[in-house]
């Protein structure tokens, strides 16, 4: 089968590719071809399979991105969060008009192919407090999580009229994110256990029970990569899924790293930031998430499994990456 | 103040401008001009202020249609429920960009204006056994319902910015609507009551103890000039608005309608319909409506008033279009 990435070229994309190198298959399937696509021509990787790489606006999607006889895109091109809310035109471009793009060059395919789309937490809200079930409105506080909601009432419609067959999935915050600390409200999330599994001093904004909805990279590309191949009838009209994730106090993430790398938890110190409070502070922690595992999705692992996951798969690349 | 109709063509586009032009003020605030803008130019009508018809295509709005310090914008315009299932290109261009060319329209403006968006019940699924709460989730099971509630995310998004002021209100299923008979699915919720008014017979393809969630003309109309001008900060986040329509029988529709005008039901003949009923059975039948009047909106008049209404108001000019 041929696939596609589109943002193929991020994080995300890169390891949903490597897993589909190392695998060679889909599923039950052989994967006889990949493309990735981004903004900038993805760099290539080794793989069982021809792989090309094209660099180009999504809103504006080349054929070649989706070349005839695709049978699985995973849509992960997006203007992310700050960005978003930084550059309305710009979000609403890509994270919309992109989307309508894909939708447009999937009704040139003669066959509809499975979309995973990845949506986010960040299309909702609710706060500390807030239990959010798997039929929860999406009533998003930032322009990103509208865009992505709007994008998967799109998505959805699509499949419902036959001119693909979408999974959109809502990612929690990916933790442990490998690289660089960023602008991201959110950065703090990974950088309280990245930074010190470096050995590296860093901050803790807000305070230790403050709960997150994480996942790990290894379990965000699992779920991608298992919506991509999963019998998409039990669905119905309904394409969201919440997988799975962790609902984890800040406080316990770092307990974990302590159990896993002792000595670490001493290099955060609190350093409270009233701006990063109150943005974080709108996201939903906790998701009942129950529809997920009947679907198929792995249950994620412990706090000290993802913690671990970094040391065994990202720590070298980063540790490289910061002293490029 | 100025005030913008965008589908002031249309059936709710006339009604809004002709209370506009019979009070000559919306709320305690005297209107100074009205712009009418639709596919093709709105016929004008007699008001105590300067009215302007113009015709365009909403995707590329003339700025005259929303001129400078406009306060008020009435988005009414839309390729509706059966168009934008058959021409899901035209759909989309009308329901979504169109809807961004209102965006971007008012952050031209000196000053956000309040957006009056007419969303509908068919964003919603859940057919005749669910009761909708205020803040039940947007799942539509047709192309125009997806339109709709992804333009509510955008303006919602849009106003959390500053851009504008929308209120995003999700109407019934409007009963009795004036002229004649056409293909929409939902044709027959206001045919079972006209026509036999009309003195005509007509079908009824449902069952009798069918629900729909239905609101007059006028209730409609005073509920989007209600929208107008209500005070906007108790609505929070949240944009959209369910008005408290009235839940009701098919059966008890026509028997308000044989007490205001006897002999009428027996113009009704059952004709069950199967490809009617599957449609029209998946929309929500029943809906909580508690928020809206607490934030002022009229709650709605009996089945016998409703009928009562198009005899006062619609009947004449019915009849007069029957003729023609």
């Amino acid at each position: 089968m041929k696939i596609s990435i589109l943002g193929g070229g991020g994080f995300l994309g890169r390891k949903v590719a490597e897993a589909l190198a190392a695998n060679g298959r889909l599923g039950a399937r052989e994967v006889t071809g990949l493309t990735l696509f981004d903004l900038h021509p993805p760099a290539s990787l080794d793989a069982p399979f021809p792989v090309t790489c094209l660099g180009g606006d999504i809103t504006t999607l080349p054929p070649e991105a989706i070349p005839p006889e695709t049978e699985v895109i995973f849509h992960l091109a997006a203007v992310v969060s700050a960005a978003a809310e930084a550059d309305y035109d710009l979000g609403r471009r890509v994270n919309l008009r992109g989307t309508d793009a894909v939708i447009d060059a999937c009704r040139a395919l003669a066959k509809p192919p499975r979309v995973v789309f990845t949506s986010s937490v960040a299309s909702f809200s609710g706060g500390q407090g807030a239990m959010l079930p798997d039929d929860a409105r999406q009533m998003p506080r930032n322009s990103y999580g509208a865009q992505k909601a709007a994008a998967e009432l799109l998505l959805s419609d699509a499949s419902r009229r036959g001119f693909l067959d979408a999974v959109n999935i809502r990612l929690p915050t990916i933790a442990i994110r490998p690289g660089l600390p960023n602008k991201a409200a959110s950065s703090f999330i990974s950088a309280i256990l990245r930074e010190p599994l470096l050995g590296l001093p860093t901050t803790l904004p807000v305070a230790e029970d403050f709960k997150v909805w994480i996942a790990s990279p290894g379990f965000a590309t699992a779920w991608l990569l298992h919506a991509a191949s999963m019998d998409s009838a039990p669905l119905g009209v309904d394409r969201g899924v919440n997988p799975p994730g962790i609902c984890a106090s800040v406080g316990a993430m770092m307990d974990a790293m302590e159990s896993v790398r002792p000595g670490t938890r001493a290099l955060v110190t609190p350093a409270p930031d009233a701006t990063v409070a109150a943005i974080v502070g709108e996201w939903p922690a906790a998701f009942a998430a129950s529809r997920a595992p009947a679907l198929g999705f792995a249950r994620h692992g412990t706090l000290a499994a993802l913690v671990e996951e970094f040391l065994a798969h990202d720590l070298e690349e980063t540790r490289a990456m910061r002293d490029r």
